[in-house]
Order: C-alpha cells, then sequence, then structure tokens
C-alpha cells in the first residue's frame, strides 16, 4: 500500500532511507504561477537539518536541496515537482553492532516483522531522517499559503515539563530550545543538558497556530480539518499525541465555558475565545487554528539498555552514534510543515488560493 | 472533495442528515464468505441509540437498520454492502427559532460559510446522529477482526475529571456511565446529573483497547497506524484530542523509562511495558493497541447564551430540544467502530486477513 | 479493494445486486445549492429503464428513484447525495437451474473465482441492472454540466454492422434504436428483430458528444481527459473498445491530415477539423467532445450453447428468462453518464464549474 | 489534483520535463524481498531509448537510470523505490522560434490555457520523454509479474495500415518496427521512411498479450480489469484508442459467435476462442488478456503548416528538432510497462503474488 503519499490536490510523495543515496519528494498538485525560488525550500531545511547547535545530534547533512522538475522562469508550472536532497554525511559503521539486535523503543523490530527485510543503518526509512523530505515538501505548501495570507507560527510549548508561559514570536529563533518564552528556554536547554549527561533524553510539546485562515476549510465527515490535521502530525516519528484548541482540557470544562461566543467584529464573525481552535464542526472559523503535538524522547541513549537479538537472545545494548538528547527544537519545522501541507492542501479542495496562480481555463484564446 | 469517504481497502461512504429520510453507509472492500447477519449490527446501533438510560437523549429513535446488498444466505460476497436506518422521531419544529441564528459551540456558521446552504434543522449533516452509520459500519469492521481473534474494547475513561482507576470489563455494560470502575461510575453520573440540572453540559476521555492485534499493520509514513487512528477518531464531533499508549504523558517522560523493554515470551517478542501502545515505527509490534479520545462537552445546553444571528445580530438564544448532558457514553461505540475500522483496514491492506473469507484466485476450476 | 468506487472530486459509491432489495448510489461532493428534483434523476432512469419497447426485454422495473439525504429545499447541500432504486419484478426462478453451472459470456465462473460465493440470480453483482446506479448518479453530473453550459448528447452509432450515416438529434428519442439516423433505425431494429427471431443477439457502437466543454479540463499525465473517460466507459458491462475522436482511424491517418489546423474565430482558438476528439495532450481544447464504446453483444441468448458446470461437468445450457436482443439502446444513457461524471468531476477539479452553487469562503460574516 | 500519480496498491509518482534536470518516478507499495538489480530497469529504457535505429530521432539520450531508495543488497525493502533519470543531449534552442506560437496536433495550447504557464522547451511536461518514467516504473512491475509466472509480450500489430498477419515472438526485437511478423515488418520500415522523406509521419497499433494471469484479476465495477488497462494506456500520449479481445470487432458479432465455450482443460476451465480477451465481467479468467492501442501518427512533422501564434496571429510553422517519423516501435515498451502496472497493481490487490517478497506479519519472533 503507498503509505509514503499525503494529500488530497497537492499531493506528496517521499522517499529515501537514511543511509541510503538520498532523501526527496514529488510534490504534485501546486497550482501553476507561484514564485518559488530554491531559498524558499533551503532555508526551511536549514531550520530542521542537525549539527545546528550544541543540544543536537552533531551529524553534519548540509541538507542542499536540488529542484528537478516542476518549475520554469522561477515559476511552478502546475507540474509534479522533484526534490532531492543527497544524504552525504552517512557513517554507516556505527550501526554495524546493531544489525543483529532490535533496539529498545526503536522501529527495528516491527519494519522485520512487515517487511521481512530491512536497512539496518540508521534506522532505515524509520529514520527521523525522512522528515528533510516533509519539510522540503512544506516549504512549497508555506509559498501557497503565503500568497493567501495564511501565516504558520510554530514553537516548543514544553520540554521535559518546563512549559512556555508566554508567546513572544521573536524568541523563537533566537533560542536553541525554539521557546516563544526566553525564560522557559534556559530552563529547557539546562533539562536537555542534563538528560545528555545522564545519557539520557527527553521529550516535549510542539504548538503550531496558524493564523489568517479563511472560514470553509475542512470537508466533512471524515475529512474535517482537525482529522487531517491529526493523520499529518500523528505520522511524524515521535508523536504520541495530538490536539486542538483546549484538546484535552476539553475534557474537563463545562459547556457553558467551552462554547466560545460569538460576535461581530467589524463585520466578521468572530469568537470571545477560542477552546475550539479554529475549527467547528470539522470546518474552519476564521479564528487561529491550534494545535499541539506531544513528542516522546528519542529511543536513542547512550546508556545500557536490555533488549532481544535477531536469534532471539536477551542481550544488553549500548548505542553508539550521533544522537538527539531532544528532538523537540528541530521537530518544530516538520509539525510546521504538515500542518502546512494540510491547509494548503484544504485551501486548494477549497478553490480558495488567492495567489497569482492562474489556472486559466477560461483565458483568452489570445 | 468527497469528505465522506474513509478506507484503502475498507472503504466506507456515510450519508444522511439527522432530519432527512434517512442516514447510511455503503461498506466496500469487505472479503467475501463472512457470516454477517443483521443482528451482528443492530446490537452496535443499539449501544449507540438515544434514550438508552436517564442521562442520555430521550429523542426515541429504534435505529433499525436493513441490509440492502452485499450479503447473499447470510454471507458476505465481496460486493458493496448498503445499510440504510430510516430517521423516525424527528421533531424538526424544536429548531424553528434556531433556523436564523448561529448556535455557539455549533457547527451552524461553518457550514453556513462553506456551503452557503444548511438543513437546519437539528444540526443537519454535522448531526451526531451522523456517527450511526459509523457504527454500523464498524459492526461490519468487528466481524473482520473478531474472524482473526482481535477483540475491541472501548469504555469510558474519565467523565468531568472523574477518572476510572482500574478496568473490569464486565463492569463496562452495567452502568449507564460505560466506566470500566464501578465506583467512579457512581460519581460520574452524579456528576452529569449535576450538570444536567445546572443546565450545562460535561466532556471526558474514551479508551479504546484492541487485543491480539498481528504485528504488521500500519503502512509508513504517512499510514502509519497511529495516523490512520488519529484521522479516523478525530473525526468523530467531539473529540478534540487523540494519543495513543502513555500519549501526552510520554512528553513527560525520559527515554529510559519510556523505552518499553522487549523481551522473549515462549518464543513471542513483547514488551515490559507499553508506553508505545502497541506501535513501533508506524506499524503494530502485538502488543496491546491503546488508545484514547478526548471529548468536549456538548455544545447544547439549555441556559441562555450570547450569540451571534444569519444577520449579524447579536441575540441571546436558549436551546430547547433533547439534548445529551455528556456525549461521552455513546461515544464508547463510535470510537470502537473507528478503531475497528482502520484495524480491519490494516489486516486487509497488509493480507493478514485470518477469516473463512476466502478470495480464491487459485480455486480449483472443479 | 473498494472496486465500487468512482471520481476524484464528484464521488460516487455504487451498490445493489439484481435480485436483492434494491440497487443505488451515494454522490459525494456535488457543489452546494444546485437545483436538484426527483424529476431530473427519474427521466433519466426511464430512458435506461427495461420494457421501453419491443426490442428490449420485458422485464417490467418502474426503476422509481428515492433521495435519501442531501438535497433540502430542492437544491443540493454539499452533502453525500444518496438515491435508492427498489428492486421490484424479480423473478429469480428463472435463475434456479443456472446456479450450478457457468454460463458462457458471462461473468458466472470469474465470479466464483474471485470471490468464492456469488449471488447467482441474475448475474447478482455483475448484471446490468447495476448501472441503473450510474445513470442515477449521471443525472446529478447532468445538473453540474448543464449549469456551466456543457450538453451531452449521445446515440447509437452502429448496430450489427449498421451504421448511422448522419445525426439528427432530433430523431435519437424517436425510433427504439436511439439511431439520429431515421432510415438507418429502421434497418437497425429489423437487424435486432431477426436476431431474437434466430435466438440470438448483436452489438453495436454508442458515440457520444459533449459540446460547449471549457478548455482545461483533464489533468496529465495519468489522469488526461480521455484515459478518464476510457476508464469510466470500459467499465460499463458490455463494453470492449473506447476511442477519442478519430480513434482507431487515426492509426492508417498521416500526420499531415490528423492534425487538426488551428485558426481563430471570433477571438476564440478552433481548429478547421476535430480528429483530436476535443482532447489534446490529455486536456480540453474547446471542441466537441467526442468518444465512441464498442458493446459486445449480450452474452444470455436463447439457443443452446456448450458450457461447464460448478462441477467440472461439460453441459449443455438454454437460457430461459427475459433478456435484450441488443443491449445498444439502452446503453446510450448509461455511456452519457459516464461522460456526464468524469466531465462534472474534471470541472470540479479544475475549478470551472459556472452554477449557482457557492462555496463561499469568503461569504460575508453577515 | 495529482494527475502524475497512478495505481492503487502499487503506485507510482512520476514527474520531470523533456528539457529540466531530469525525469522519474517514485514507486511505492512493492512488496519486500524482490531481487531488483539496476539492469533489469536499464534494459527497459534501452528499449524505449530515442536513437535505436535509422526510423527514430537522432535525440540522443542514454537515458542512465539511478535508484535513489527502497532497494538494499540487492532486494527491495519495501520502501518507495525512487528512479532517476538525467536529461542530457537537450537542445532547447531548437524550440527558439515555437516559443510564441502553438503547434498543430499538440498541447501547447491546451496546456497554456490550463496552466497559464509552460515550459516550452520541447513539449515540457506533454513530451513523450515523459513515457520513461513510466518505462523504468513498469520494469519494477515487471519483476514482480515474473516472480508470479506472468509474462508480458508487446509488438507493432499494425504501421501505415500494414498489418502483422502472424505473431511469431522471436522476430519482434530484430526488426527496428517490433513487427512479430519479418515480412511486414519490412513493408512497416519502408512505409516510416517514405513518409520521413515526405516530411510526414505514420501512425499504428501496438499489441499486448500478458500469458498465465491468474483468475480473479480486476476489481468491479469500476475498477475492472479492462477499465484500469483502457485508463492506463489511453494516458500515454499518442493512443486514441484502446479495445480488448475482440474489440470493436465484437460490436460487429453476433452472441452466438462471440461467446467464449468453456471447456475443462485437464482440471482447468479454459475456453475454446478468446473474444472476451481474457477478461468476464471485469475479472481475469485465465486465458491471455490481449489490449490494443491505436496510436495515431506523430505530430512534429517537417512540412510548413498553419497554425496561430501565441499573440492569435494566423502564422505557417516549420518544425525543426529531431522527431520520430512513427513512434509506434517505441511505444512498445510503454504500453507493455502501463500493462504491467496495471497487473501487477491488481496481482497485489488480490493478494496473488507469488513471489519470494514475504510481508510476514506472522513471522517468529525468533
Amino acid at each position: 500500500m503507498p503509505g509514503s503519499l499525503f494529500g488530497r490536490i497537492l499531493s506528496v510523495a517521499t522517499f529515501g532511507e537514511s543511509h541510503g543515496p538520498a532523501v526527496g519528494v514529488v510534490v504534485d498538485g501546486t497550482p501553476p504561477g507561484i514564485a518559488l525560488a530554491i531559498e524558499d525550500i533551503q532555508k526551511e531545511l536549514n531550520r530542521r537539518r542537525p549539527g545546528q547547535s550544541a543540544i543536537t545530534t552533531p551529524r553534519a547533512e548540509k541538507d542542499r536541496v536540488e529542484i528537478l522538475s516542476g518549475v520554469f522562469d522561477g515559476v511552478t508550472t502546475g507540474t509534479p515537482i522533484a526534490l532531492l536532497i543527497r544524504n552525504e554525511d552517512k557513517k554507516s559503521s556505527d550501526y554495524d553492532n546493531l544489525k543483529d539486535l532490535f533496539r529498545p523503543g526503536h522501529a527495528d523490530w516491527t519494519y522485520d516483522a512487515k517487511y521481512g527485510v530491512r536497512d539496518w543503518r540508521g534506522s532505515g526509512r524509520a529514520s527521523g531522517r525522512e522528515t528533510a523530505a516533509r519539510v522540503a515538501a512544506g516549504a512549497i505548501a508555506k509559498r501557497i499559503l503565503d500568497d493567501t495570507g495564511v501565516t504558520i507560527l510554530g514553537f516548543t510549548r514544553e520540554i521535559d515539563g518546563v512549559r512556555a508561559q508566554s508567546v513572544d514570536p521573536t524568541q523563537i529563533e533566537s533560542n536553541p530550545a525554539r521557546s516563544p518564552d526566553a525564560a522557559a528556554a534556559a530552563l529547557m536547554v539546562e533539562r536537555i543538558e542534563r538528560a545528555k549527561a545522564e545519557q539520557d533524553s527527553v521529550g516535549g510539546i510542539v504548538e503550531v497556530v496558524a493564523s489568517n485562515v479563511p472560514p470553509g476549510l475542512g470537508d466533512p465527515v471524515f475529512d474535517k480539518l482537525e482529522a487531517l490535521l491529526a493523520h499529518a502530525i500523528m505520522s511524524v516519528g515521535a508523536v504520541r499525541g495530538v490536539e486542538i484548541g483546549a484538546g484535552f482540557e476539553a475534557a474537563r470544562m463545562r459547556g457553558s465555558v467551552y462554547n466560545d461566543e460569538p460576535y461581530m467584529d467589524g463585520g466578521r464573525m468572530r469568537t470571545r475565545t477560542n477552546n475550539a481552535g479554529g475549527i467547528a464542526g470539522g470546518i474552519s472559523n476564521g479564528m487561529d487554528i491550534v494545535v499541539r503535538a506531544a513528542l516522546r524522547p528519542p529511543a536513542s541513549i547512550a546508556r545500557p539498555q536490555r533488549t532481544v537479538s535477531v536469534g532471539g537472545k536477551e542481550v544488553t545494548v549500548e548505542i553508539a552514534g550521533r544522537h538527539d538528547p531532544c528532538i523537540v527544537p528541530r521537530a518544530v519545522p516538520v509539525i510546521e510543515a504538515m500542518t502546512a501541507l494540510v491547509l494548503a492542501d484544504c485551501l486548494l479542495v477549497q478553490g480558495a488560493y488567492r495567489g497569482a496562480g492562474v489556472s486559466s481555463t477560461d483565458a483568452p484564446s489570445r
């Protein structure tokens, strides 16, 4: 089954293993006429790239992207856009001792059970490296959203229990935790470093806010906007929970508190609160879309762990290699990308794209 | 866009509005040769039906299902199975005063923004009544799972902050809260009654556990098992959050705690804990699949609320009609149905269905 | 696999067996706001209905359609439209002697090989009766096309080698052959009657012309307009060949003859010939879409035939029952319906629908 | 809309323009464990490659393919297989004078009408060069079929009215026309050379026969085997007609002649004739699948033609560049590829793949 396909009109087909020749993506369904430069994609990849700071893996991938098709004279042509990122800094030898066992918390065993064969070098297809293709595709989705005025803001809401108490967008990219609260950021980094020193890892929560989203996006009853977002975001490796607006807190609210009160604001309908996270009945209502993803701690930790070998023996494993003690800051652009892909797809489904891209069926014949 | 379609091999197409002639579903992709009686479907519908107890809406729908196709001599034929449920106890007049305004917490405004027209009687397509079709389809999915030995157990984990502390499956259907913890059940019912008396509503959490699931289900990287579950479950009306295994708690764990330790159990690989909720790398690992859904309190409450009219005036609304003060117990079979639909679909995709249904391409020509 | 689904935005899910309770269809993705009366659908069903004339089967189905959802106050709401047609004049006893053998030219053996079980009464799902659901869905597609000014004209081009030499649209519905050439019609009817008298059957060619189709429909490289049409039309029971424009004759033309010469016609680009059948590079060019389907003679003939029993014995079969000696005239509305479904779907994909149906994401909030 | 996607389980996403950096394809859904060497793909590309003989275009593309993912240690892993073919011998300057006009018989005008922008160099996405990606993907499909014992044989049935009267498989690759009838081959080449000398082009018919196909492939009622084949094959650039078995001739047969008579052949059901082309009721019946495609003459001819400029002026165009006077022989591997993709997809849908690829959900945990 084609599990590496996503999207209805804006469709992405990703490929690539961690230690194979390349990762990449084919993005089909992009409207024609959108200005798209390689820098639009590269800048997003740079935010996800390893080796950005002291708290991420030192694997030194430049993640240079090449556009293979679908762009002509600086604009999209409406044909599939193929993006290629060669793998460079592969140290497959790090994995030699892992070939014959199933690492705890990893997908080694399930890939083996499902496929019978697996590329054991650096987790193969199950590697977080796969998300580079998502981020590249997401950059195209962001261009589509940008043309319509939709903005996407992602940040770290929580790491190891330390929660950002405020959201100052200017802070996010200026600290390695990608926290919108500078005070919390310092604590978060401290926690990550402590975990690393203790040969351990920590998790956290990423939040993404989409603003200026037109009403009408989402297609009940199964392709409700929140359902598509949940699908997209839950498909990212470490994510174990997704919530919209008040999310799990909504389960503890009374209806009289939860219901967002509508009012008129200069001819536009708005609500005084936004517990619904910008979605009612599965359809965007014009308020900010607010989505949060819970990320588990990375599975690769340096301390010895008990596990099982391919031959069914119980063994102790020590995982060498270059790993992130916390994936949350690098996951921010990934969750943004998935959010952008869903929203751009919904925009196109709804015919609500407002960009220069003109599908001119009634073009004058000149 | 066909938003009322779901599934890859086992595909469902639902239809119907709350106060139209009927709701129903066409289920395509069912393996041939499965024993399917109308009672298999009716018993699930009865669990979702309104009017089951004092804490649910008194709308008295019998929800009698009719099988229109796809079943011959008591077994499925592999052709589409159409299921029809006529709407009976419609009191559309209850909605006369709601036609010209947008109810708080409801989808009235977004349906209007998206479609321009809407069936305003009882929320139309946005009504929870739509889930009857899901439950009917889910009954077929359960038959498929049952043939393979997979069991689905759903229950109320939490209502209005009251949490079931233990899981005794025999308790679930014997209290109106569908709580697996009898002590918690009493408290939950009390909370629901109090909210009702106060013209208010409460939310909660449904948990579903699937046992004896074969390893190998789920299709990375976008159709990971948890992503399909999140999509399916988040598409249910009141759901605002979905989590797998440790879920949001995983965000606060260390890797050394979160990683489930593998061991051999009589020739089968198992893990000592199940923080992963039965899924690693997007693929089932043979442990129990554990999923939870957070449900917001129902939007329809009797107390006066401020809102906006179709004409853009701010008004006060009082919602008459027959409404549930808490939807959680009736949502249990719905979340079960969505879980069953995803698992049955994944089973078929993986070729892991073990039932009598034989697709005999190499049948002897007799 | 959900083989009874078709369409991308305008999606149809059909169901039903010849001698089961009903046939029907769920049409999802219809734009909201389209005026749709039950007569719009009934009139198309009446054209396909058995028992229209002396040269069709006397099975007396009224084929009354019921709209179960998706229409409110006479207009579509954008939600799924379910259409139900009860089976009435079922004489299953006609099939008692056919239960244990595989009829020549029928799908008995392949259904058995694929599904293991089959509804042997009147061919079950493989019956031409299944096309009633297509015609009902096609009526909705026609309403969408009509709003945009596209017209669909279907007729019998050829029966048993007798070819209509001219196309007078006013003739089509006034002769039982649905021939646009009155002189040919008389000959066609004669041929059908002769075949019937000889306990045999004849085939023919249906042609459909779509006019006023906007340029831009079709989605290269796999969903080219002709590819979608070929898929749709070749899926109709008796069809063994599909061609566009010059079709198979194009294989014998020189490029200098085949290439349609473009010219300007009052500001619009047109071509002097239409060998391309209105499609270039998989995209409509504004000229008439011309498609032809070759239909084989019906498999059910009264004369004795040699075949094989379910037990593998060679036997002689005589097929009783009420059968069409020629299916071509009744296939005209079916091929029209499939053409309409493809064109309406392409219109919606292209955002070129021009009807009253407004998907008002930027509707004033009032 | 993602028009460059095809397939249900075995899914292909192609990309690339004629004069861009590359063409290629991502093939998802391949079973794991299939032996796949780069030569398996390269040999098929070599059959499609330009410059093979005096009767094809002299454009000298080596069409070297690179495998970017999905293959490890010589076998497929079940993850997406990305294949890349760089464009080398691009002479875009040949197209400078064509930038401002719409060539007769080409897709220039329709691409412009649909997308507003177009890559005018060598037809861009509408170029026949796009089919290299299809052939590369088809090579993987052929490996899947080969494991199950299915063989695919394609050849030229007709060129410019000259028809192969016999089918000797050993002849096909030994003459530049790919005719299975040596005598006809000589005549076909003569016709092509004459057309070339006269600055013109000719069309023809490709036939593909698939043998040893298991019964049961194809999914009624819309994804019947012949419907999927028609979709796939009609999506190839120059194809204007598709027929199965007796095809258009069936329209002129009596039922008593057309119906293939079943008989038992050593415990297997077979039919004495094969007018059905191996498909009954949309499902393969074990006899040879026989499909034919009518190809129009290439649009690019050297002689002056009248057309219209981008500005709407009527002009005369002379097309320079390196063009094929007849595309039929090079189309043989393309039509084979599309046939193979459909059959392999149907095999996987039906669970009838018999290769080494083991999806071991019940693999011992070792």
